[in-house]
């Protein structure tokens, strides 16, 4: 991994408490502090009412966490995609293992995000998921061992073989695809193994949004690359 | 009915381009305007992305189109409670026929926005379903047969004994819950009809949202009562 | 409740393997032979594939444990109501915990339930959701909270004003509603318990299923009343 | 494609009423005798609780039309692929457009499947979502573009590239890996086209199962081949 080519860290704030509403923009100044003091890409993903609010007050990229596959029209109580491009958003995860989807949604809501210029960074559970997804070249595939999700237990170290197997079967199929570590990752020494495994970035979560102090813990994060 | 009980309009802004990003601003500004020319409430209902914009810069109320049944935690790409609460949200519809939730599901979410000073509006398909819901005392119960919706043919119309039916049996279970008519209501002959048929106001779409003139449309919609 | 009136029991097979394949069908046997000892009605509720072989060699009461809110046609991979009748069946179970249903589709399908003479067995998680099933009259209303669902702790002892609330407000709406009690029930006394508290008959599982001697178990249950 | 290697038909019974109960077994027995006089593999896919009889009345193979991703246990309502083992399934078909699956639960499915011995049939809606599927090895991929589904219009017809792409890109990623084609395909000119596209069977529904006389449908079918 070159110097241009940083390992980024994309921040699922999923619906915790201490993730939403002011405390939603507080840690998005967090990321955006970090960023400006190590230079390493930090990207937000709230939920969507706590978007705007992040796009006005700061300059960091926001991921949607989730984008629904409709089209523009009746669909009350979705989430529309060109709803998220009028307010300015950068990307979107898919197919999270809380918000799973069917393969050909994915497929076509990847698709349509190229189009319109946003990344996309699908999660996958395991390599055989991991390699059906790089096959329909998004930016990231992120995986995620659903059973270490929230367990403070880094699938670095629990299951190493999980990601160099990913990196082997995306690379394999695209070279272009980008493979992040998520499931467990909080400190700097979990991002240090990830990256030495050959992951390119870290999705991660409860660990650092429920930290004592997120943009130490965040700082912690990065300090080992 | 009574001047201090008014019907009331909510406008449900489903997932149109028309009712998206600016627009959903602007569409705002034209529920707030025909509330200070009429006195008639006006209340948007948006895409969760759109809301807090609306909260900043108008004063009507705001409704969610939906809310998960979940708890604060790990829910990604879902949209909770706490988050639109915490964004200053006034009410949510529920159970729209484009978005229908699971018995239980409505239950705990009328249960949740009742202690959360949020209103409610439960949409139901035929009588049947109307007295269910109004069994667990949301603030108002709007029926709407699926087979209108979005067809400009106005359910106090076509089969005004469903307003009627939904009255009577709405009003037997709990005389506090308040009926509102969907389905097909776009003109002020329209929102005539379904007051008159015991209706307490209207949920309505596409007839406003797509009209030429949005205001113009509202200000005649409610131009006959 | 008179003697013509006697308690039901219906047992949920769900998906364990004691109760697929041929131990679906000898668990029925035991039903039978239960009844035939007893008189007290017992029914069985298998897996659809586990059906007709039930149907072919005894003679006891068959339910289905969910039918899809489908008409006829392009529904790969659903169950269709007129399937089961084509396959003689007498009832089925909707809503189940582990089936949650859009409170649309439960009203739908009770009603064609009804118009095809098949009894309906709606499960409900508290006294709110029994009083709103209630009002579609269904045969039963089966109440089970499910935090005990699978734990072996009766209803009738942990929280036995679910049963008596729910009683009160079903009868309420509709006397001709039955309630049944589930959730934890598996021996004489928590039988006994639920039937003084007002339920009409049991909706039991791995209490039964997972005995070393179902019948034995079956007998156990019915022991006390 | 050898001798040896004879195109297969798999007819997805779907929930039509001319497929289910009594009529599931008939065409059960069309199915046979167009095998036995054609020595064209034939497989019949009907609905779960239609499975039992097929098997024990003739000797065809018998799909699921769909299994669900579940464990034995608490699962009411579901379809459990140790249940159909128990009662003989030969294979299974997965992700039909009218029972789109998550990638995930495809993954486990088709792995389950695998150390079960039993085939499957994954579908598909397009080139891309074909590849993706071609890395879980399934036994076979069957692209339905959904738009064709039901119309009688022939994808071999309609898009072909749609096809061809396909078994370039299923092919490359794992050549035991055999394409079938779907939507649209009733006719023996249908399925020669199929054939020379590279299709390596057909999967039907209504143009057999509505036709006056399945059978002769059936050796209408592969009468050009």
């Amino acid at each position: 991994m070159s110097k241009n080519d940083k390992p980024i860290v994309i921040l699922n704030y999923k619906t915790y408490l201490e993730s939403s509403g002011d405390k939603a923009l507080s840690l998005a100044k967090d990321l955006e502090s970090a960023y400006d003091e190590t230079g390493i890409p930090m990207i937000a993903s709230p939920q969507a009412i706590d978007i705007t609010k992040i796009k006005d007050e700061t300059s960091i990229p926001v991921y949607a966490q989730h984008i629904d596959p409709i089209k523009p029209g009746g669909n009350t109580g979705s989430n529309l995609l060109e709803s998220f491009l009028a307010n300015g958003i950068d990307g979107t995860l898919l197919n999270h293992s809380e918000k799973r989807m069917k393969l050909a949604d994915i497929e076509s809501l990847v698709t349509k995000a190229k189009e319109s210029n946003l990344k996309t960074c699908v999660c996958s559970n395991n390599v055989a998921t991991s390699e059906a997804i790089a096959t329909l070249s998004p930016t990231y595939v992120a995986v995620e061992p659903p059973e270490l999700i929230g367990t403070g237990i880094p699938v670095s170290k629990a299951e190493p073989e999980i990601i160099t197997g990913t990196v082997d079967k995306v690379k394999n199929i695209n070279k272009n695809v980008k493979v992040l570590c998520g499931a467990g990752i909080s400190t700097g020494e979990d991002m240090k193994a990830a990256i030495e495994l050959g992951a390119e970035g870290v999705l991660l979560a409860s660990g650092i949004i429920k930290a004592k102090n997120p943009k130490e813990a965040l700082l912690d994060l990065v300090s080992k690359i």
